[in-house]
């Protein structure tokens, strides 16, 4: 067989670097395909190598007909590795021809897995925040905390960023990168002053099975909305409670973290973001509602993008084509 | 993050060329610590992109703590790939380092879809043949039935090799491959003239959900062994009910492909590979038993054999080490 391939390093993606608005537009489309049924997603599947049982490597298959999209993310979460220096998330993505199942592309998946996920939280946000949203809460202000506040700016018109972090040189940070954004933006003493007033809030902390409560009651206003991208890690179980409309990206998916011991006395799921952009659902439909979206991250995501990288690679003649 | 991963190609694995013999050994050791409930190994997930419905391409993960090893294979299998002149099975398998989840091994995984199957039947044939297993048919002639013959002839003082294939120049291919190692061969008429007589039975043809009895009751001989390398495909319901002992590489895998509809009015299981080889169930107990492996093929089976031909081709300096 006289096939290659094109790798991209994270060097090579980073190059070629899609605009969020790119993204946020693919990653839409992805979930239109889903919402009308025509996406084929099994579940991850799981391995736990090493020490402590918190490591995880998932394998993430999607087929997406419309966009002659099918491939895998093998994506790996050490919560360990921030201490050695290395990412918590590492991993390859894999494009298959769709006739003839042949491998043509194969990127590190770094950078598709930190924009997409800020993507999936700026589309829920369209569907499910106030239009008029200007100002945002980060609360925990890593990888995560950038991406969804570069994508909630490129979906919004936002003028204020408040950022919480427990460590205050990673709020600052989130500051500064505001700031590059042209956006007002200041670190709080705690999150109750960055999420009180706030239209969005994002909660972008690490994922824990037993919630710790960093956002309660009566903090989040009404008409505002909240994408969890760390679970229902940082939100206390009364002011999820206050919840009008509780979403995910998947529900599938939800249930099994659920079983896994995730989202326990949570709201009952009002729908899917697929639903909700092809309009089998409504998004939001009055001012007053508190409106979430607890996305849990899909290969859907990541196989609406890959292609995209793949074509613009290609065409800036970025990477290296192998041999199979 | 600096860290590089060894990228080997179909060539480069066939250069590496690990010994039968070597996978043999990995594959029992595999089933070993599977036997002893110490692999981790999900089920596999799959996609099925283009028209027709009978591709596959399947996410297979697994981790074997004693050997280090976790990893998955992604292989795609398209029965349309033959006529364009392509591979029925392609893909790749990465190698993670257990203690941070970074990728430092890919190759294609073509040889050693192939090799490990073949081992596979030889490790069932280990504790179901009769150790003086000295005939052996290989009914379908393909790149399995040569796998399967050379893990035999490694496993077995093997004298004689009967091979039926519809496609007489098939049959030919295996007997004088069957020649090159030592043995002596002959192409038959028809699938009864190869299993009568026959201490061993590999049937190793096409997968299919209607099976199509190439081989029928009465056929196999009393204290013969068979694996079945293609499901239940090519055996008639009344052959499959001679069996004594029916076994096979993992039951929760078997329990799935009876839901999609394979394995239909087979034989109840006796035991699984691993049960076999730690000794928690009985191999062959009489000369007279017909006994039977339908064996899967399991990503237990790949990152058993994968991490020595990481190690031989660095030390042999094969291979491409790319940045992640």
């Amino acid at each position: 067989m006289d096939r290659k391939f094109l790798y991209l390093s994270f060097d090579d993606v980073n190059r070629v670097n899609l605009t969020m608005k790119e993204v946020i537009a693919a990653v839409e489309a992805g979930f239109t395909e889903m919402g009308h049924g025509r996406a084929e997603m099994p579940p991850k599947n799981a391995i736990h190598p090493g020490a402590g049982g918190d490591n995880y490597i998932h394998g993430m298959p999607c087929y997406i007909p419309a966009m002659k999209s099918a491939g895998v993310k093998w994506v790996a979460g050490y919560p360990g590795n921030l201490q050695k220096g290395l990412p918590y998330n590492t991993g390859l993505l894999a494009l298959n021809d769709v006739e003839d199942g042949v491998v043509y592309a194969l990127m590190d998946c770094r950078w598709i897995t930190t924009k997409r996920t800020g993507a999936a939280s700026a589309i829920s946000a369209k569907y499910l925040a106030r239009p008029e949203s200007s100002t945002i809460a980060v609360i925990a202000c890593g990888v995560q905390g950038h991406s969804n506040l570069e994508a909630m700016s490129e979906a919004f018109k936002l003028q204020k960023v408040r950022a919480y972090d427990p460590l205050p040189a990673q709020a600052e940070k989130l500051v500064a990168y505001a700031r590059s954004l042209g956006l007002e933006a200041e670190a709080t003493e705690g999150a109750e002053k960055a999420v009180r007033g706030a239209d969005i809030v994002v909660s972008s902390g690490p994922i824990f099975k037993q919630p710790y409560d960093a956002v309660r009651e009566g903090w989040m206003e009404e008409g505002a909305f909240a994408s969890l991208v760390d679970f229902d890690s940082s939100w206390s179980r009364a002011a999820l409670a206050q919840a009008d409309k509780w979403t995910t990206d998947n529900i599938g998916q939800y249930r099994h973290y659920q079983d896994l011991g995730y989202f326990q006395n949570c709201p009952e799921i009002y729908g899917e973001l697929g639903e909700i952009v092809v309009g089998q659902k409504k998004g939001r439909e009055t001012a007053q509602e508190r409106t979430f979206a607890a996305n849990l991250g899909l290969a859907l995501d990541d196989m609406a993008v890959a292609p995209l990288i793949y074509a613009k690679a290609k065409e800036m003649g970025v990477g290296v084509w192998l041999p199979l």
